[in-house]
């Protein structure tokens, strides 16, 4: 069975590689990269490029979607490609999902009218704007629709789901293959938490990148 | 200035992507992505192909080495080629790091002798064979060489490393960018809290890993 994340340019690599590394690993899936046009996809930085194997053509029925996010979503909320394709892969997948700002394209797909729905935590307005509810929870299940929060939430999205396509016992082995024993040095990974230097930091970080500014600190 | 991740057949996807997430936001340094030739580099379940854009003769001297794992590290270990470059970008660097079995080779390249260091928890009795002290500790600190252990392990060692480098509030705002505020489903991250069921299923898939099988629950 085909697990499909899509690539963009200007996209997030933690976005589609927490969730390809926890999915990677489901008994009788395969995860394939696919865009528009296969080739390399250069993230938002502008410092990695990945290959995007499949275009969306060759793989228009995948029993699950993953769409990542990053600052090339904003294109993509009117890229008629891209949301056609979603549209097309969501009326048949069993699980449409997305982390970060993957639930913007989401949602500018039409798919998440009315339903709750996370985001990036800077990107929560944006994401009402297409109709969803947005909420701030860390992984947010509504029927066969899981989105993840900013980033390295496509992890914890991840898990969630292999555990409702394979079970708790799988999932629980592929937390372990992955070490995903979580001790970061700081607990600084939300606005709750953060002390406000950081908040500065990273607010002016998010400010300059809808400017057009690379992710930098 | 430069912080270079070495690439190679059958790397794990997550030991390098999860220290590019945090490390490409430092300010004033940037990733960039070498192999022994530039090119795409295919990871260990051949499902993803990343772009390796410089060869190491192209840059031999970086600030920061992080070393990534995956199956692919066993044939590392006896690869002069990769081994050279380790030693002698480690001759002048502020950092060497790795994640995961990127650990064997700095270990393989004799940088570790004596000292404390850590990988994935299946590879641990490797790691000791190449002269290093192997601890069961996420992230290891001996001098200007940190190690972390298994694949999603890289996030909180390069946070620690930000911090080393940058100060702790430039690293507190790149948790809070990347939104780590990690909320897995389950408490299955380490042989002391996975259950039996999960470490039984893990386990047959190292061992089958190791006979040359992908890496799948």
């Amino acid at each position: 069975m085909d697990i499909a994340i899509p690539l963009f340019d200007r996209f997030t690599a933690l976005d589609a590689i927490g969730p390809y590394e926890v999915l990677s690993r489901l008994p009788g899936y395969r995860v394939t990269f696919v865009a528009e046009q296969p080739g390399v996809k250069t993230t938002d930085n502008g410092m990695l490029g990945l290959v995007a194997e499949k275009a969306f053509a060759e793989l228009a029925h995948p029993e699950i979607v993953v769409v990542p996010g990053g600052i090339g979503t904003r294109a993509l909320m009117h890229d008629a490609t891209m949301l056609g394709w979603v549209r097309t892969a969501h009326a048949t997948s069993q699980f449409t999902c997305s982390v970060c700002t993957g639930s913007l394209v989401l949602g500018a797909a039409g798919i998440l009218d009315g339903l709750e729905a996370t985001t990036h935590w800077a990107s929560m307005e944006l994401l009402g704007s297409t109709g969803a509810r947005p909420t701030s929870r860390r992984v947010v299940e509504q029927g066969k629709i899981i989105t993840g929060a900013g980033v390295s939430a496509g992890i914890d999205m991840a898990l969630t789901l292999a555990a409702r396509v394979a079970g708790d016992a799988v999932a629980q082995a592929i937390q372990l293959g992955i070490e995903y024993d979580p001790q970061p040095p700081f607990d600084s990974g939300s606005l709750e938490k953060a002390p406000p230097e950081a908040i500065d930091l990273c607010r002016r970080v998010e400010r300059a990148v809808d400017d057009g500014q690379p992710v930098r600190i």
